[in-house]
């Protein structure tokens, strides 16, 4: 079963592999020496574009799972796991 | 010029390979239509491995180019340098 | 109308007020000259209290005013609101 | 002994008291019901104040006390305590 339509899922697949080949590129930076300061601006890039794609997901899911499961009545389950996500978020 | 002893640039460079597997897991469960609140948990736990890596990168910066540039004199450039991490890192 | 049973506003009034009372002290801190790390230190515990009244309220909101959106089909409204305040929080 | 100069004391003294302020109308708008996303953004845009004073404080100390205690060979206390409030700010 497909919880995704089609062209979110190939939007959120095209960002994180943006994301993976820029932590490519950071590991050759590590390997390369390169200054610590640029590396960290880099890391914080990658880790911004990995929450904003976590958002699209999330997003994603209230319209579609947290809704479904909410009309089904199992709307304490629903809560629960959009909590347990927010709660490891930060 | 090496900034990063070997050991901490070779803990740094494991970290973020285990971040990268970890990130190709994550793509394929998303292609795999796997469920939105498992991947949410998983893309937090990458975030949660690079924020702790940049923290071993951040410290290692301080510990070395950062008093460096300190005794040097260079105490301005060294402090916006790290505040401007500091400030993109939230 | 009451959105909130009185004993969740209460505990989060409840929670408010300690903030405010710990924001009281970290004012007479920095009055005090007392030492940066130790001031830091309070901020950060101030907004990790912030952080945890606000994860109340919200899931607070998601079983009440969000579900009895969702559930009137006012879910587009309901969703978009939940993901303003999530994108804020970072 | 002043770790502060004054000026900066006093910019970080106004700003606490504007976030007291605002707690103090986020826990009027909780008694009186006020709807939750309001409050939310409120509390949301308190964190961000003090976020922002915490950096003007870390600032602050990476200028003077951070760079003395370096100057003075105490470089590993220094970077400890630095770290140490990174790792809670997150």
């Amino acid at each position: 079963m497909a919880y995704r339509p089609k062209d979110t899922q190939e939007r959120i697949i095209h960002r994180l592999k943006i994301a993976k080949g820029h932590l490519e590129t950071v590991i050759k930076m590590v390997a390369d020496d390169r200054y610590c300061i640029d590396i960290l601006q880099q890391l914080n890039a990658i880790e911004s574009g990995l929450d904003e794609t976590g958002k699209v997901l999330l997003e994603h899911h209230l319209k579609t799972c947290a809704v479904d499961a909410i009309k089904k009545g199992k709307t304490d389950e629903a809560i629960n796991e959009i909590m347990q996500v927010f709660r490891k978020s930060k």
